[in-house]
């Protein structure tokens, strides 16, 4: 992505270098005044919202972004309305929509769709997540949280928990941190680690990491973030497996005993029974304030791209 | 509920006095000019629509009464859509969703989860029905609907036809009502009469009322209002039952023969065919008015509690 | 339709005179500025809209036209939502509707649902496809884009290709199109041949029009204007006749070969695969330009009839 963000697409967090990411961060801080009020800084253009996967949580922020900077959205959201794409091509749908809006956003169960639609447009198109692999605006919440919460990304040692295989939201952080001098902790069950191929990336960056498939004191004590996933039941083929491992994973108040007094808890949410509630009361806790994070996020992102 | 509403929730007509009645129709008197224009009284607010059940109705009325004050609105109401609380708790959609927004307006099949979410957050709530038994804002329309219609409410007397077990709009409108001087009139099937529980309440505050098994002239002679609503053929467990029955709580032209000269109909909407749609044409019928009635009701709230 | 346009209804456009369908064209050309902004001639407008047919093409249409004059819109357009309907008359909706919007635009499966509801309220009502028959702005939008491209409708001769029995855009084009003088030529399998009624309508208007079930270069080459259409293989009561004449109406680059150098190509959306996705590239297609007139005739109907 080049210097200026006017006009250009949001297709996976690769795309962005250092530079990019701490012009996002301040202009996602140059936002907040406007995050709980309305400004005119993109008065008369329309966002269109092409969600072909159920989403209201990224469905909202999108909306409120564009609303509190004076916008206005028009979309599809339902499940069901993945039948406009029965018998059109995703490409046809796209080349009618972009003659309504002035920006695309775009969350679609394929690998590349979100890539393919900025392909074809001539409008700028953001990804709201594609496939397994990329949820380039999640990790941008994910990495301005850590900034933002810590002052500084470099030197921060990030411990990774849970699903570290399946979930698009780590992949995507990941690849974000390593703009970054990070050290990186891995803990998950053995059948959930990291892929070989992100493994390789870490490797080829000289980024230093550990991996373990229990949470102990040892590393907890290092983290200064700990980043959770959800484990889900049905990546286990045996759902007695699943039963007896979840318990090893699960982030409680105990198990902070001997962590840093500045640790921060981050969470793409939703959440199940990953995390003690009693961790909602402590000053880890960060996950519901990610959220507002994830709405300064999005509008510096509409502002930087349409205004 | 206390002398200012900036701020506030809207959980159950019984929070609110006398006095708060009174305000908030005199602020939907005043709304009156703004209902078929735009003010910009709320320009900048954004309202969040969390819908756990269907109600298009309801839905439409808080959108308008947004849009025409010249606020926005993001959210949910398909039923699929509670799929967003599978595995999440209601309490942490909440808390995300109240990021995006300055007021949520919730409707859920539990009782009790409006004033679970508005516990949960820093942000108003209003109940646009939850469980089987509030519908504050709807009580809030038929009382304002009497106030509007007959100048004021004490010394009315208010005839209460069909469903009195079941229906929550009617349980909420008498706990309204208990701030006037009222007669009631209770006219339903035996296995659909008042709760006890409510019929305790008039006891209780020593009003007035009589009840009746059929809509006879002598009780109709008496009424200034006449509140239908609509008998479910599913409460009977013998559709006979509910055959030999539903003739009996019919509205017909025929039936208001003796009725006042200034008797008015109320009726909650949606109606199925508890009234004889001759009635549309006569004075009585103040249903559709009822509605629009509901559209300055629901723009006082929001004005009171956000501006 | 009256020489004013304000506050009319538009359900057929057999309604419209060829002097009012200049007029909306010359508004649509005078939208153009507009369509990539938004100006505030219908600030403080609402348009409902109630889509008991799914449509998302045609719902973000309308929704982008109104927002980008200034307006706002309510409404509903899932296919879960006619339980609303689900004992409640259509007309009953619509008189609560009414309540909320200042204008409402429906699409029904039912023919006639249309105009049954403009009779039932006060406020404007424009007809978004109701039933099999009539789809009064899709015909607008093709007329429009005749018009906009070759300067003229009158001695145009324009080709329809495909299903001319079943589809309503075809019917409401041809009527639109008998405004002007226009040589037809119809190009479709036996089964799906145009239907007598229409057919007589040209005899009666004493127009040329010949009628073909193949697609020869004889009669590509008079054409100005190819206006392509889906063959639905659910037309067919045998499959096998399906796959064997589908191939025929196909439009290919090879079949244009003969065809005038200015020739344009309309498809009223969306396609699956009745032409050649080579014929995107050339000059002749017009189709997601037709898209984005789309867009402009809307705005200038909404203007027209609101303010």
């Amino acid at each position: 992505m080049s210097k200026s963000f006017r006009g250009r697409d949001v297709i996976s967090i690769r795309d962005f270098t250092r530079d990019d990411l701490i012009t996002i961060f301040k202009e996602a801080d140059s936002m907040e005044p406007y995050a709980k009020t309305k400004v005119d800084i993109l008065k008369g253009k329309i966002m269109a919202l092409m969600f072909f996967e159920p989403s209201t949580r990224t469905k909202l922020s999108f909306e409120a972004a564009m609303k509190r900077l004076g916008g206005d959205v028009i979309g599809f959201s339902e499940p069901s309305m993945t039948s406009i794409a029965k018998g059109e091509s995703l490409i046809d749908t796209a080349r009618v929509v972009e003659n309504y809006a002035d920006i695309i956003v775009i969350r679609h169960p394929n690998e590349g769709a979100a890539k393919a639609v900025a392909e074809a447009v001539d409008i700028p198109v953001i990804n709201a997540g594609s496939g397994a692999l990329s949820h380039p605006t999640q990790a941008l919440i994910d990495l301005y949280s850590m900034w933002k919460e810590k002052g500084s990304i470099d030197g921060l040692t990030v411990l990774f928990l849970g699903d570290l295989k399946y979930s698009r939201t780590v992949r995507s952080l990941i690849y974000g941190l390593l703009n970054f001098k990070v050290n990186f902790i891995l803990v998950s069950p053995e059948l959930l680690k990291l892929k070989d191929e992100v493994r390789g990336q870490l490797k080829d960056a000289g980024v230093s990491y550990v991996e373990r498939s229990s949470l102990t004191s040892d590393v907890i004590r290092e983290a200064d973030v700990i980043y959770v996933t959800r484990i889900q039941r049905e990546r286990f083929a045996d759902p007695m497996e699943y039963e007896r491992v979840k318990g090893s994973y699960r982030l409680s108040l105990e198990s902070l005993k001997e962590a840093k007094r500045d640790l921060i808890i981050l969470h793409p949410l939703p959440r199940v029974d990953e995390m003690d509630i009693e961790l909602d009361k402590t000053a880890y806790a960060k996950y519901f304030k990610q959220v507002f994070y994830g709405l300064l996020v999005r509008m510096a992102l509409l502002k930087l791209i349409l205004s």
